[in-house]
C-alpha cells in the first residue's frame, strides 16, 4: 500500500493485531468507558415522539431513545451483533493468523464522530482499520484513485466512504468492488438484494439498522403500516424492499407531498432521511408511532452549526446499531475472502464435441473448437484471479503461491502414461494422455488435469510437426502449444547462452589480462569504493577465503579469486537454438581478430536439451531453481575443479530470465478440460518428463478424489524409469498408475514385422490381421509391463486402437497383457471420438488407483555410479552386464571424488530398443551394454552415462514441413500445421 | 458461431439482412396479413372490466382491450416503438453496413406464439433473429453453455430467454452480460434502475409495457394509486420503483393476502402476475379499473392445456408492446455497441508521482510505483476488450483490428525525439520522451503516446543496462521493458534462424542429391498424388514456368527449380542471438561428419540486427510483413541471382512465427500513461525506429488533438534522418515536430572539451561553468537544428538539466538554439521531476505542432543509388563529397540490375561524429565519406551503404552488469537492473 503523502495528511492508520483491540466483555462488565470507547453510549438520540418528551401511549412499536429502558435495548442490540462478529472473526483468526482483515475508511477532512464510533467498533469486533484522509473538498477522482488501490488489497475486506453526500457520487459506489462493498450500495448489491439474493452481496447496514430496531420491539411486522419520507435512491429501495419483505405495507412520500400529514398520521412507523424538516413531524405523528431518522448514519455534518446542534442531540438513533452491522458485513466479507482461499469445488463445463468421420486434420479440429476464455477455466477450476497471468485468452501463467495456498489440500491421483518400445508407427503417448482426461473429466465427471510437456519449436518447422496430441485428442489451440507458448523456450535459450557469452568472455579476458588488471575490473572503485558483489562472496567462501574487504586479499588471493582458469578443451557448456540447424553441431567460434585467436571447437544443442530445462523440469520453486542455475558445471579448470555458473558469477542474471518460465502455463483439452504445459527436457540425455512444479500444483487442484495425469517421453525403459527414480525422488510424489500405450501395428513391428519408409505405403503385414505377429510383438508389452511393476506400481495397458485392427488382435492384447500382469487391458478409441473413445480407459485407471500399491525406487542414491548403472542396465534393460569405457571410469572416479556419486542416474541410451542396438526389436537378451562415457548435470541433479552417441541437434530434410506451413493476412488463419 | 447439433433440433436461425424483413408501413396502410405476420394483430387480449364485458364506467385509466377503439390504441402503440426502433436501425446500419445486430432467442421446445410474436418483430425492426432451440427438459447448464457462447458472438446484441420459469434461474439471468440483458432483469440491470441509471442498463420490457399502456391512458399519473399482485422478484422491484417514480403510490400483494379485496377496491391500477386466480379480480375490482397482467408475456405457455386457454383468449393485453420494447432494447443495444466501436474519450486516471531527492536508482523507483492494471489503462485509453491480449498483468498487446475500427478517426500530432551527436556522457532521448509524454498527459491532460523501441536483452546483462528511460521518466514495470516482454525478439530470433538452417541444410541437400532425387523429395507422392505447395508455384512462376502438374515438368524445368545453387561464398543470411556473444563475431559451421565436409564461415550478429527487425518496424500489416519476409535476400546464386526466402519456402513458417510479434505491446509511465514499445532495428545496418505501426495505432488512439511521441536511435543526422527518408515514407504519416535532445556536459565534449573514462572522476570542465566550451559546442546542436529544417519541420530543443549546469550555460544554449531556427528551446528536468519537470516542454511542442509545416523528403526514390548517397554526404552530414570502392561500384551495379535502385538508402555509419571519423566532434568540414560497400535489405525495403566496419555482435565486458543482477526468491524483487 503507497498512499501520496500529499494526500494523506492527517491520516491514521491503525493495523494493530487483534490481540491489541479492546474487547468489550458481552455481559454488562464493561465500564461506562469502554462503552464510550466502543463508540455506541451513551447514545442520545435524535428522536420523536406524539407531542411531548415524555411520551404518553405504550404502542407496541414505539420507539423513545430517550427512555432509559430503549437506551439499554439499543446498546444490547449493538453490542450483539459486536460480540457476534467479535466471535466469528476470532475463530477465522484462529484457523488463519496471517490474514489482517481490515476495514477501509475513506474520509474527506478531520476525524468525526460518526467515523470514530465506527473505527471504535472496527477494533472491538478485532478488525484493522485503514483510514485514508483526503481533503475535506477532494474530487470524484481522488475518491476513485484510492478506491482502485483498496480493490487490489487483499488485506481489505470492507470500504466504508465517510464522505459527504456532494461528493458521494454512484461512478465511486460502484467503483468499489462489490466483495468490498460492505454498506451494499453498489448497482449490483442492490440488485441482488431486490432479487432476493441478499446472502451474495452485503445488507445495507443503515436499512439492516432500521429493520433491527422494529423486529427488535415487535416479533412480527406483518401488516403493519411504514411510510418513507425523503428517502432515494439505492436505500429507499433496499429499504421498501426489506420492509414488505417483512410484511409490512410501505408507502414513500417526499417532504413535499401536499398529503404527507395524512400520510404519517396513518402509519405505524416513519423512517425518515434528513433533518431540515423534521419540525414537521413531532406534530404529525400519532401517539407511539416510531420515528426513525436515517440521516446522519449516513453522512458527517460538517458544518460548525450542525456540529453544535450534534454536540447537543448526538447522533441519531441508528448509527450505533448500523455502525455494527457494518461491521457484521467487514467480518463476512473476512470469512466469504477466506472461504474462497480454501480449495474450491469445480464447476468444469466442457465443450462439447462432435467428431466427424473420417477424422479431419489436427489443425483443422482444433480450429472447428471455440476455446473457453482462459480466465473462464480458470474459475471453473478453482484457481483466483490473482493467482492467473493471462497471455492472451487462450494460455495462461498459473503462479506458485497456489502451493501455499492449498498447501493443506490432499493431493489426487497421480498417473504416469508411457509406451512400449517406440517404433517409426507410433504409439500415441499424448493422444491416450489427452483422451483419458477428457473422458475422465468430461464424460465421468471427476476432477483431472493433463500435465504436458511443452515441444521444441525445432520439429514443428522439422519433421515431426505438433506434439499437442491428435485426432479428437489434442490441447487447444495446438498452434499456440506448438509455438512459442508463453516464452519459455526462449527464456531458456536465453539464460544458456548468456551462461555460454560468459564463458568465452572470461575464458579471452583471463587470457588477456594481469591478475591485478582482472581485479581492478571485476571489483571496482565506484564513487571511491571497493566491494565485492554477493555471488563474489559467494566464491571466495567456496575459496576458503574469509574476508570481504577487497583490499585485504593477498596476491595469491586475488589470483584464485580473478583467475577461474577454465581449460578451453573442457568447456562442457554448449550453446543452444530452437531450431534444427544442423550445421551448428560442431563448429569453430571465436574467429574474429577481436578474440585475438581464442578459437575452439565446440557445438550448438537444441534448445530442450539445455541443462536449465531440465533444471526447470525438476525444481519445487525460485529458490531451489537459484540454487541449482549456480551448481551448474559449464567446465574444468586447467587444475581438474569443476567451475559453476556461481563463479561466472551469473547466478541472479540466470533466475531473472527464468522467473515466469517457472510458472506452468494453463491451456485446454478439445473438450475444454485442464492441462499444464510446462518444461520438455530431452528424454536421452536428460530425464524426458514434464515439470514437477505442474504436478504439485495439479494434484492440489483435482483434489482428493482427482487425477493428475502425465506422459514420459520415449518407451516405459526410459521415460518411466526415469519418471520413478529421478522425477519423483525429486519431488516425493507417489504415482497410483501406470497407462501403458501400444498400437497393434507397432507390436507388429516388434513381432518381426517389416520395416517402413515415410511415403511408401504400408506394408500388408500391418493392414491385414495377423495374430502370430501380435503375439510375438507382446513380448515387448509385457517386458515392459514387468518394468512397471519392479517400481511396485500396477500397469493398465492401453491399447490404441487403429481402424485396421481387427477384433481378435485387439482381444489377443488384452489378454496377453492382462495375463502378463496388467490390471486391466482396454482398447482406446480418443483419437477418432474423443474423452467418449476412452471411457473404459478412464474407468480402468479410477478403479486401478483405488488399489493399495507399494512404489518405491529401483535404488539408493548411496549405491556407487557404476553400482546403479548396472542395476538399471540388468533390471530394466535386460542385460548380462554392463562395460565401461576407461573414459567412463575415470569420469565416475573424478565424479566420486567431487562427491557427486550419490546423485541419481539418467541413461541416455537409444529409445528405439530395450538394448543399446536400436534395430534390436522385442525383448533383446544376452547383450553386455557399453558405456562409453559418463557426464553430469550437477544442477539438475544427475549423472549420465551415454550408451553410444547421442545427437543433441536435430536436421531439417529436403522438404521440411513448413512448405505446408502458411498464414491467411485476412483471416489469421494458420495452415499446414499437423 | 458455432453450436453442436444435438442441442440444435428444430433450430431455425434467421440471418436476413435489412432488405429482407418486412417493413410495416408506419401510418395505417397495412394490410391486416401484414400485421398479423408482425405479431400484435389481432389483439385479442385476456382483459378484467367491472363486472361485465361491456365496461360502464368510463375512469381515464380504463383499459379494455375487448374495445376496438383499445385494440386499436394497442396496435398503434407497438407499431410506433416499432416504427421508430426499426428508423433508428436503419440510420446505424447506413452509417455501419457491415454491422449484423442480431436478437439472439434462446428457447426450450417448439417455437410458441410469444416467440413468434418476438421473431416477427424483430424482423419488422430490421434485427436479424437467432433461435437457439433446447429440448424442452434442459438443463440450467445446457442453457449458460449457449448464453456463454452468446456473450462471446459480437453480432448479438440482444438475449431474450424463452424458457419456462422452472429452468429459467437467477444464475442464467447473471450469465447474460448486462449489455445484452435486454429484458433488464439481471442483479446488475436491476440495481441501476432502482439507482436511477436507468440509461447505463436497460428497462424491463414488461414493465415499461406497463407503464407505457398507463401513460398513453393518462398524462399524468401522479396521485393515482396502484397495487401490485402476485409479483415478486425483479419485475416487482423494477415496477414497483417506476410507478412511484411516475408518482404513483403503490402497494404490493399477494394473491393469498386476506385484504386483497379490500387493497383492489382502493386503487386505481391493478397489475397482476398469474392467471391462476384471475376468478377473483373481475367481481373485485371497482368500475373503471385497469387491470394489466404481467404473466404471459413473459413466459410461454407450454401445456395442451393451456394452449387451448391461449387459443381462445390469445395473449394477455401487454406482450406485443413489451415485444415491441424489447426490439427497442435490442436497437438502443446495438446504438450503444456501435457508439462504442467509435473513437472513445479518454478517462486517463495518472499515478501520482511524489519524486524524492536525492533520486533513487531505477530499478527502486519502478518498484516503488504500483502499475495500473494493463486492462484499466487499456480500458481509459479507449481500447476495447477484445482489442486486448493481455501478458500478465502490466504488459498486453494491442490488435491490429484496432486500425480498422478507427480508420476515420483523424490522426494526432506526430513528434520525433532525436539528440545531437552522442558522446558517452548521454544525452537521454528516451528519458525526455517519456518525460514529455508525462507531462502532456498527467500535466497538461492532452492525450498522448509514447511509442519506443524494444531494447536488446544482450546489453541488458552487457554493459548498457536498462533502456526504459530512468528517473522519474520511466517505462514501468522497468524489469519486464528489459526482458522478455511479449517475446517479439525471441519470435525474431526464431524466424531468423529457421531461415538459416534452411539454408545450410538445403546447401547441403542439392550438394548430395541429383535433380531427380530432390525432386522427388521437394514433391513428393503422398498418398499417390504429387501436388506443388502454393509457395513452389509462386517459384516456378517466378521461373517462368507455368505448369502447376510435377509431371510435365521437363527435366531442364525441374533442375532450375530444385536447384537453389546458393553460392556458399554468396550466402548474406546469417545467425542471431540475443545475446552479447564476441565468439560468435566469426565462426566456422558444418564441421560434423553429417555435414559431409560443407562447413563455412559465417557468424552470428545481436538479434536486433535480423533484418526481420527491420521488416517488423517497417511493415503495415501481416500482408505487407507476409510479403516482405517472402522477398527477404539469403544469398547469390552462383549465376549471381538473388536467392529469396520465397525460393526456400519459409516464407509461410516465417509469418506464423511472427503473428503475435506484429502486435504492438502496451504498457505505461511512471506517472500512468500509456507506451508502446514495439521493434527495436539496429541504428546503423537497420533504420533505428520503433515500429510504424505502433505509431499508426497510436495516432488513431489520441484523437486528433492528442500527441503521439517516438524517438530515433543515434544521433539526428542518423536517426532522424532515416526516420523522415525511411520510416515516414514508408507510413506515409507526416511529423509535426522534431524534438532535438542536448546536454550542457555533451555540447562541452563536443566543443573540446577532454574524453572521459568510465568509473575515473568526471574532469572538472563538465563539473564547473565553462560558457566557452557549450558555446564551441553548440556548432553541433546547431548543425542538427538545420538538417531538421532541411525537411521542413520545425525543432524545438529540450535541455536535459544536470544538476552541475549553471543557469549561465543553459541560457546560453536557449539562446544559440533559438538564433539557430529552432522554434523554442526548453530546459527539462524529467529525470528528478517527473512529468512536472517537462511541462514546459511539452507547452513549447504543443504551440509548435500547432504551426503549419512543409515536411518533404531529402532525395526521390528514382535519384540513382549513389546520389542518393551523395545527397546525404553532403546536405546531412557536410561532407565535400563521397568516393565509392570498387566492391561498393559492383555492388551498386547489381542492385540496379535487379530493380533495387528505387529502394531508400540506409547509412551504416558511425553515430560518435557527423562525418565518418569517430573522433571527430563538433561540425566536422572538409572530408569526403568513403563508402566501403553497399549492401541491401530487400525484405525490410533499403540500401545499406557500410561507411567503415560495424560491429553488429556486442561483446560482454570483464565484469558484466550481471554480477549485480539478483532475484529474491521470496519476494520475487529484482535488484541491480538500472
Amino acid at each position: 500500500m503507497r498512499l501520496s503523502a500529499a494526500l494523506r495528511h492527517a491520516c491514521r492508520t491503525s493495523r494493530s493485531g487483534a490481540g491489541q483491540v479492546r474487547v468489550l466483555s458481552p455481559r454488562g462488565s464493561s465500564t461506562a468507558r469502554e462503552e464510550r470507547s466502543a463508540g455506541w453510549a451513551p447514545v442520545r438520540g435524535t428522536h420523536y415522539t406524539s407531542g411531548s418528551s415524555g411520551g404518553s401511549s405504550a404502542h407496541s412499536l414505539s420507539l423513545q431513545s430517550r427512555s432509559p429502558r430503549l437506551r439499554a435495548e439499543h446498546q444490547h442490540a449493538a453490542r450483539e451483533i459486536i460480540e457476534k462478529s467479535r466471535e466469528e472473526l476470532a475463530s477465522v483468526l484462529k484457523a488463519h493468523p496471517a490474514i489482517k482483515p481490515t476495514l477501509a475508511i475513506i474520509q474527506a477532512g478531520e476525524d468525526d464522530i460518526l467515523l470514530e464510533m465506527n473505527t471504535m467498533m472496527a477494533e472491538k469486533v478485532g478488525l484493522n482499520v485503514m483510514q485514508i484522509c483526503l481533503p475535506r473538498h477532494c474530487t470524484e477522482e481522488e475518491v476513485i484513485e484510492e478506491v482502485l488501490r483498496l480493490n487490489e488489497d487483499q488485506n481489505v475486506h470492507g470500504v466504508f466512504l465517510c464522505l459527504p453526500p456532494s461528493i458521494l457520487s454512484r461512478r465511486i459506489l460502484n467503483t468499489i468492488k462489490p466483495e468490498k462493498d460492505v454498506d451494499g450500495v453498489s448497482d449490483l448489491n442492490v440488485g441482488r438484494l431486490v432479487s432476493g439474493a441478499l446472502s451474495e452481496g452485503f445488507p445495507s447496514p443503515v436499512a439492516g439498522a432500521v429493520l433491527e430496531l422494529l423486529s427488535r420491539q415487535d416479533a412480527s411486522l406483518a401488516g403493519k403500516r411504514a411510510v418513507l419520507v425523503g428517502l432515494e435512491g439505492p436505500l429507499k429501495v433496499i429499504l421498501q424492499y426489506l420492509l414488505q419483505d417483512a410484511g409490512m405495507e410501505v408507502q414513500t412520500s417526499r417532504w413535499a407531498a401536499d398529503n404527507l400529514q395524512k400520510q404519517v398520521k396513518q402509519v405505524d412507523v416513519v423512517v425518515v432521511m434528513g433533518t431540515e424538516n423534521t419540525d414537521l413531524l413531532p406534530i404529525s405523528v400519532k401517539p407511539g408511532v416510531t420515528v426513525i431518522n436515517c440521516g446522519s448514519a449516513l453522512m458527517p455534518e460538517i458544518s460548525a452549526a450542525e456540529e453544535r446542534a450534534r454536540e447537543a442531540e448526538c447522533w441519531t438513533e441508528i448509527g450505533p446499531i448500523s455502525a455494527a452491522l457494518r461491521m457484521q458485513n467487514v467480518v463476512r466479507s473476512s470469512v466469504r475472502w477466506v472461504e474462497n482461499q480454501q480449495y474450491q469445488t469445480w464447476t468444469l463445463r466442457p465443450l462439447k464435441l462432435q467428431p466427424l468421420s473420417p477424422v479431419p486434420s489436427d489443425i483443422e479440429i482444433s480450429r472447428a473448437q471455440t476455446p473457453k476464455p482462459i480466465v473462464q477455466l480458470a474459475e471453473e477450476i478453482g484457481l483466483l484471479p490473482e493467482e492467473l497471468e493471462a497471455y492472451g485468452r487462450t494460455k495462461a501463467k498459473v503462479r506458485l503461491s497456489l502451493l501455499t495456498r492449498l498447501q493443506n489440500q490432499p493431493n489426487g491421483k497421480y498417473v504416469l502414461v508411457a509406451g512400449i518400445t517406440p517404433t517409426p508407427l507410433g504409439e500415441g503417448k499424448s493422444t491416450v494422455t489427452i483422451g483419458l482426461v477428457q473422458a475422465l473429466s468430461a464424460h465421468l465427471k471427476l476432477n483431472s488435469f493433463a500435465c504436458l510437456r511443452q515441444p521444441s519449436q525445432g520439429p514443428t518447422f522439422g519433421v515431426k510437426g505438433g506434439a499437442a496430441g491428435g485426432g479428437y485428442a489434442q490441447v487447444i489451440p495446438m498452434e499456440e502449444f506448438n509455438l512459442h507458448l508463453t516464452g519459455d523456450i526462449h527464456a531458456i535459450t536465453a539464460a544458456n547462452n548468456l551462461v555460454a557469452a560468459a564463458v568465452d568472455a572470461r575464458i579471452l579476458h583471463e587470457a588477456t589480462q594481469s591478475d591485478k588488471a582482472l581485479y581492478n575490473r571485476l571489483v571496482p572503485s565506484v564513487n571511491g569504493v571497493r566491494r565485492f558483489s554477493p555471488i563474489q562472496l559467494g566464491r571466495l567462501q567456496r575459496l576458503g577465503i574469509n574476508k570481504s574487504d577487497p583490499g585485504t586479499l593477498t596476491p595469491e588471493e586475488v589470483r584464485s579469486f580473478v583467475r577461474l582458469d577454465l581449460d578451453p578443451a573442457k568447456v562442457t557448456w554448449q550453446r543452444v537454438v530452437d531450431t534444427n540447424d544442423r550445421f551448428l553441431r560442431k563448429i569453430t567460434v571465436g574467429q574474429a581478430n577481436t578474440e585475438k585467436g581464442h578459437s575452439r571447437q565446440t557445438q550448438f544443442d537444441i534448445a530442450v536439451a539445455s541443462e536449465i530445462m531440465a533444471i526447470l523440469a525438476l525444481t519445487d520453486g525460485l529458490a531451489d531453481m537459484k540454487s541449482r542455475l549456480g551448481r551448474m558445471v559449464v567446465g574444468s579448470s586447467r587444475s581438474g575443479q569443476p567451475v559453476t555458473a556461481d563463479d561466472l558469477g551469473v547466478t541472479g542474471a540466470l533466475a531473472v530470465l527464468m522467473k515466469d518460465a517457472i510458472k506452468p502455463t494453463l491451456m485446454q483439452t478439445l473438450e475444454g478440460t485442464p492441462v499444464f504445459v510446462h518444461a520438455g527436457p530431452f528424454a536421452n540425455i536428460a530425464h524426458g518428463n514434464s515439470s514437477v512444479l505442474a504436478d504439485q500444483l495439479a494434484l492440489k487442484l483435482v483434489g482428493e478424489d482427482g487425477f493428475v495425469v502425465t506422459e514420459a517421453g520415449f518407451g516405459a525403459d526410459i521415460g518411466m524409469e526415469k519418471f520413478f527414480n529421478i522425477k519423483c525422488r525429486a519431488s516425493g510424489l507417489k504415482p497410483d498408475v501406470v497407462v501403458l500405450v501400444a498400437t497393434i501395428r507397432a507390436l507388429k513391428m516388434h513381432g518381426g514385422g517389416p520395416s517402413v519408409t515415410a511415403g511408401a505405403p504400408l506394408p500388408k503385414e500391418y493392414i491385414d490381421e495377423n495374430l502370430q505377429l501380435v503375439s510375438e510383438g507382446c513380448s515387448n508389452l509385457k517386458k515392459q509391463i514387468e518394468i512397471a511393476r519392479l517400481f511396485g506400481v500396477p500397469v493398465v495397458v492401453a491399447l490404441n486402437v487403429f481402424k485396421t485392427d481387427t477384433e481378435a488382435e485387439v482381444d489377443l492384447v488384452c489378454r496377453i497383457a492382462e495375463a502378463s500382469g496388467a490390471s486391466a487391458a482396454v482398447p482406446c478409441h480418443h483419437w477418432t471420438r474423443g474423452g467418449r473413445g476412452s471411457v473404459e480407459l478412464a474407468r480402468a485407471v479410477k478403479e486401478t488407483a483405488a488399489q493399495e500399491n507399494d512404489f518405491h525406487f529401483l535404488y539408493s542414491l548411496q549405491t556407487p555410479i557404476v553400482e546403479k548403472i548396472r542395476t538399471i542396465a540388468q533390471k530394466v534393460y535386460g542385460a548380462d552386464d554392463i562395460e565401461l569405457s576407461p573414459e567412463a571410469q575415470a569420469k565416475i572416479e573424478y565424479y566420486n571424488q567431487q562427491g557427486f556419486d550419490t546423485l541419481p542416474v539418467c541413461m541416455a541410451k537409444t529409445h528405439l530398443s530395450l538394448s543399446h542396438m536400436p534395430d534390436k526389436k522385442g525383448v533383446p537378451t544376452g547383450f553386455i551394454l557399453p558405456i562409453r562415457d559418463v557426464r553430469a548435470s550437477i544442477g539438475a541433479g544427475f549423472i549420465y552415462p551415454l550408451v553410444g552417441t547421442m545427437s543433441t541437434m536435430p536436421g531439417l530434410p529436403t522438404r521440411p514441413c513448413f512448405y505446408d506451413i502458411d498464414l491467411d493476412p485476412n483471416t489469421e488463419e494458420i495452415t499446414g500445421l499437423f
